[in-house]
Parts: structure tokens; sequence; C-alpha cells
């Protein structure tokens, strides 16, 4: 028989009291979370209750609750009765030692920092693991596309073997200006006064943020464990209009592409400048938008996109994360979630055809001389492009090669590097279908 | 401290036993799902231990552990210790039924029942609400894409107001057909031959796969609940080739579209054949493909595709929502889930540009007379086309509209209707960026 007290106590189950939130940093996206919670409020049992940033005298908002306390001592926040700490501080430290407090202290943790979990992550999990604690980081990866969630959740019955996309908003931007007829320099400055690019952009023209992303992607959709500087990287620096000249020849453009692939064991990882086919989604990606394939032995491809970066979005993946945790206040930890693997053997030695863009100082017998070194090296010449009124002082001229793994095209540059008519370095891309 | 005891009940905790899974149904899709349980044994403590199937002895399959019990009762199924029931066997009943008597026996339950869904899902989700289980329908709409949950979890945080996209691979493989030259009866032999459409094509063609599709994406991203029969629903039958000429005119294709906006409580929703930008990515749909696009205040827009049909992307949907259960034994129902509530309005009239097309018997007069009618019910003409070279006695031409409202469009076209010149019905179609 049920008693009043115990419907009393059913009622109780159901409608919790609200979970009280801390935010750790209170920039643009920290900003827009705090907003967010606010313009949600009475939606949901969500209480922010602390702000942890340096000089917070000088931080404090006024639209933000009174009730909110603000404060530039972790200590007090790990101390306080808060459920959900909220890093959103970046970089590794005190980021990494704040988040092993937390969890050590019985806290739940969502974060937006792709650096730590790419680096930390697995020691991170296993650490919240065994303090029966969450770690999300939704927003790590693809601002506000759900693209964690749907690959660790949605597509958990698959077995993904492959996962490639745009994953930096910064580089897109960049290179559709390029295309569209900037200059490297002046493509970057534009990224810089749209709010894209960081004062230093190194983190996304060379690759290091994308590759983070990736190595976050890598371990929750092929369940492999990859180390940063293990991943290849290479900068979009180099690229030139006369390369996206030759790209629309070829019916391609050229994207900053993030790529991993699972094959018996062997990680094949890489970030870096490629041509891509103009009927693949990539090449409709424009600005700062992000795209995601993955593939999957059953469930083939599946295809996400969305708004990579920014306030809003990245808000939005913090408050689903948070809201996640609330729906699974005891969350088990399924068989899936295991630790990823360390793969018997990571390169970058991915099959494809080849771009090789070289400037020369035109000289009879230059090609048959390139010809003879790829022969050599049993890689075989699908296209030689020329485009016609070119400086015949410095050439830039291109040769497709069909599909061949990259580290073969590479012993063979090294050949071609010691030529005297090469001007310049010669830039080799993947082209993908 | 830790006594040697409570460690292994600690590590009992991490490995639970094996959860125990009934299949009902065992066509395409269960095929598929007992056959990825296979496929991933060892990986998952998942055991497949019934299949609920009418004549088992006939169906009974030899790569089936002889452990599965084979049976067509269902309540041998549910007096035993299953713990998930998996119903595949599609329509209402009995699958309303068993879905119900699952849940009230303690089951949590995976549907992929579209149908069952659209029409009792929100009775069925408080049931398992009631008794402490869960009821997942991932596989239900996108078939492999994990659209059902990037919203409902992985979007949680946003407040989505729109969400549109191509729901039914059946109908886009058909106009696809149509685009490249086929007469509709044509298309649709085809699309059965490829094995895409049932003997009985009504469901798809007619919008009433993709309207099921839609209702239950308007209850999971809107949080709206609104009665199948209350989505208006018109048929991709009138297309010819003729209306892809003019769409390509336009820059433009055609494709089914299924489309829900909330404003200010008030709920517009339609599945109709729709004129859609070539640059949009509802016009890069390829043959059996789904694409959804979700717009959030927060997020902006977001975009899942994938294969949304085929026994073994639904299969991943099921196996996904199973792992999901299992990984959330005690799941708790937040606020964001409660039930979805009905608009204050529900209405199919959508402000947008229009396309007509009509065919008349060509005689002096009848643009002005139709002229005057669209102005006399203030609508604006954007465009008249009409192609070289047509039979003048059934000449097909295209009055493109600017944005106004579909019923005002209506009103007007009643009036055309009694126009003795029209040799057909005229065939009108929102125009979608």
């Amino acid at each position: 028989m049920i008693s009043p007290t115990s419907q009393v106590d059913q009622s109780a189950l159901d409608q919790p009291p609200p979970v009280k939130i801390a935010l750790l940093g209170f920039g643009t996206v920290g900003t827009a979370v705090a907003r967010l919670l606010d313009a949600r409020r009475g939606q949901h049992s969500l209480a922010l209750t602390h702000i942890c940033v340096r000089a917070p005298e000088r931080k404090k908002v006024d639209w933000v609750s009174d009730r909110v306390c603000w404060t530039d001592d972790i200590a007090e926040v790990l101390r306080s009765d808060v459920a959900v700490v909220v890093e959103l501080i970046g970089g590794l430290r005190p980021a990494y030692d704040w988040v092993r407090q937390a969890l050590e202290a019985r806290k739940s943790v969502v974060t937006a920092n792709k650096q730590l979990m790419a680096r930390h992550g697995s020691e991170l999990i296993e650490l919240a693991r065994r303090n029966r604690q969450q770690l999300a980081f939704g927003a790590s990866v693809g601002g506000g596309i759900p693209i964690l969630s749907g690959l660790a959740q949605g597509l958990a019955g698959d077995r993904l073997f492959k996962i490639y996309g745009i994953l930096n908003g910064t580089c897109n931007y960049i290179v559709t200006r390029i295309e569209a007829g900037a200059g490297f320099a002046d493509a970057l400055r534009e990224a810089q006064q749209a709010g894209f690019a960081e004062a230093d952009p190194t983190e996304d023209i060379d690759g290091l943020d994308a590759r983070a992303k990736l190595v976050i992607l890598v371990r929750v959709a092929l369940k492999a464990e990859v180390w940063p500087e293990n991943v290849l990287c290479r900068s979009i620096r180099d690229l030139s209009s006369v390369d996206f000249g030759y790209a629309h020849e070829l019916d391609c453009t050229i994207r900053q592409v993030s790529r991993a692939e699972l094959r018996e064991g062997k990680l094949l990882v890489a970030v870096e400048p490629t041509l891509v086919s103009r009927r693949s989604p990539l090449a409709t990606v424009e600005g700062g938008e992000n795209l995601i394939i993955s593939h999957g032995e059953f469930g083939g491809e599946t295809v996400f996109s969305g708004l990579g970066a920014g306030g809003n979005p990245t808000a939005v993946a913090v408050v689903s994360d948070i809201l996640d945790i609330l729906r699974h206040p005891s969350r088990g930890l399924a068989p899936s979630e295991g630790p990823a693997a360390t793969p018997g053997e990571i390169s970058s030695d991915f099959e494809t055809p080849h771009y090789l863009r070289l400037v020369v100082k035109d000289s009879p017998g230059i090609l048959a001389r390139l010809a003879s070194i790829l022969s050599k090296h049993d890689i075989n010449i699908d296209a030689v492009l020329q485009s016609a009124g070119q400086d015949k002082a410095a050439l830039p001229f291109v040769i497709t090669l069909e599909a061949t793994q990259s580290s073969r095209v590479e012993a063979a540059l090294a050949e071609i590097r010691k030529s005297s008519s090469l001007l310049e370095a010669p830039l080799r891309m993947p082209i993908l279908p």
C-alpha cells in the first residue's frame, strides 16, 4: 500500500532540487553559458551558483543574479555543494589540476577544453569513473554540432572505422577567402578582423587546434588512443590562389581536412590541406562552419554539420552536457565506453591520389626528369597541368598522381627537392573523392 | 576500509551480467539486428534470448545461436527475464498492445515503429516513465542517422524552433529518377525493383511515412504534440519532368520536404513536394538518403544526413538504443523530457515564395486573367516562365510568386480552377531558399 508519505517521496524523486553549477572562466563561452542558463531559468532545475575568475571584482557583470558567488579561489568552489563544475578557462594549466581536483572532490565536470581532453582525456575519464562522477566534453569538438554524443551514443551500435572532416572554422574561413582571390596574409587579417582568428593564429593555421579535436574524435569514434604529437599536421600557410586555380581545373577545391582511419589495428591519421571534389560535402562548407563524416561497417556514411565555434553554439554543447548529467545521475559505464586501445601502428601513410605543385625556372627536359624520378618510385602520373600565360622564369605547374601511399610520394619529393630548377619547395596535397 | 568482499561487489557493479534481449519480428531489420548482435558478441554484454514471430518453425535460421528461444507467444517472452523487448513488427496492431504489455511487465522497449510512435508516442513514453522503464525509438526516424539522440541530448541545451528535411528515401529515389527524365510510373517501378518502394507505395508517395516521422521529430525537437491527421500531406504523384525543367531554370530542384516551425506557440507543419535551391543541402540528397536540418535560437543551424532506411542502418539505431538503455540502468527523467505541449494553433500556412504550374489551352488574355485574380488576392508575381516549343493546345507554363502565405495562394487557386482554359489542376509548390 502506498502511503501519502511515500507518494511525496516519489514526487521528490521526479523533481530533484536544482543542480548547482560553477563556471570556471568567464570569457566568450562562459558569458554565453551564463546567458543561456539565465534564458532557460524556470525551464530546468539548473542553478548557477559560482563563477571563478581571476580578478572577480573587475569581471563581475550586473545581469548575473546577485545570488551567484564570484571568486578567484578554486578551493572555495570545490568546498561548496556545487554538483557540476564547468571548466572554460582553456589551456593545460591550471585547467588540468582544477579538473582533477573537481573530480576528486566528487563533482561532475563539463569542459570545452580540446587540448586538455586530447592530452589527458583517457586519464581524466578514468578518474571520473573511479570517483563515480561524469566528465562530459561535447563542447570540445565541433562547437554546437552534437558530434560526440552522436558518435558515442547514436552510433554506438555500429563499428566505426573512418572519420574525417573540417574541424577548424578559422582555417576554413581563410581558405575560402584565398579561393575568392585574397593572398594568405590578407585572408588571415580578414579572419582576425572578423573575430575568427586569434592574435596568434598558429594553433589554427598550423593545424594544432584541428589535431586536438581529431585526437578526441579518434578516441570516441574509433576507440583508439593517439598522442597529439604523433599526428601529422601540415600548415595551410603555403597555399596560394594558384593552387585554387589548378584545383578548380580538377573540379576540386581545397580545405584543411582532418582524417583518421582504422584498418586491422593500424591507425592512419593526418591534418593537412587537401583537395576535395566539388561534389563532396566537404566542398560545401563555408566560412566558420564545421562538417564531420563518419563511416561505419553497418550504418554506412553519416554526416554532421553546423556552427563549429562561437560563444552561443559552444554554450549549447555545454548546457546539453549539463542536462545529460542531470538526466543520468547514476550513470553506469557501458562496456562500449571502456578505455580506448593504443593502435599497433600509427602513421599518416594514406593511399590517395596526390596533387604536386612545383615552381620551376622553365628549361628543356624538366618534366622528363621529374617523370623519371616519379617512375623510379613506382608512381604513376595522372595529369600535368600548366595554365597559360605564366611567368617562364618562375613557372608554377601541377602534376597529379594516381593513388599511391604518401610515404612513397615523400621519398620521390626528397629527390626532386635536390633539383636546381626548383624555385620553391614543392607543395604536396592528397586528393579526396 | 575497503574489505576484499566490497571490492568484489564493486567490480560486479562495473561488469553487469548480460542484458537479455527479445526480438519481436524477424524481417529485414530484425535479421539485421540479430546479425549485428552476433557480430558484436564478446564486445558487449548483450544476449539475444528470444525471437517472437508468427510460424517460428518456418522462420528459424541456423546462424542464430541454439540458446535463442523461437516462439509465437508474446506471453512467454513477457514472462521471461528479458530486460529489453525490441519491437520490429511495424503497424499499429498488435504492436501497440505488445509494447504496452512489455512496459507493464517492466521491460524496457526499443522500437523502430514510426506509425506507433507518431500516434501513441506520448502515451507510451508516459507509461514507460510510470513503470520506471525506458522506451527508446531512435530507429523510428532517419534509419542510421542519430537524429533523435542528437536533438534530445546533443542539442538539449538549445531552444529549437524549426526542423525540416528529407525523411523518405523512396520518394527521394523517385524524384531523382523523374529529374533524370523518367515518368512517374517508371520511376516508381524502378524504386520497387531497387527494393526501395513497397508493393503498395501509398504510404511513401502520398507522404504518410514522412508525416509520421515529422510528428516524432516535432515532439522531440519542438516539444510540440501534433496528431498525424492534422499535418498537411501532399503527394508527389503529380510531379512531371516538365516541373524539373522549370525548377532548373529557377536554379532549383524538387524534393519531398517535411518541415515544421514553432512561432509564438503556433505550429506550422507540412509534408509536400517543394522547390529547393540547388545551393541548399536538401538539393544534394541522392537516392535513398535522408537529411534533416534543425534551427536553434542559440546554436543556429545543424545538419544531419546519412542512410535513412535499410536493414543495417536501422539495426545500428536499434542496437545503439539498447546500449543506451544498458548505460543508463536507472535513468532519471530530466525536466526537459516532460510531456510535449499541444500548440495553440496548428496549420500549414507557411509564408514562402511559390511555384504554380498551369496547363492551359493557349488563348489570348489568359495571363492577364490569371494576373488579375492573383492581384485581387494581394499576391505579387515574381516571374512567368514558358519554355519554347511547347504544344499550344496543352501549354504547361509556370508563374512564380513572391513570398506569401499558402492559404492566400490556395484562395486564388480556388478561383483560377474555375477557368475553362485550364486543362489540368494547377500544381502549387513552395520554394525554399
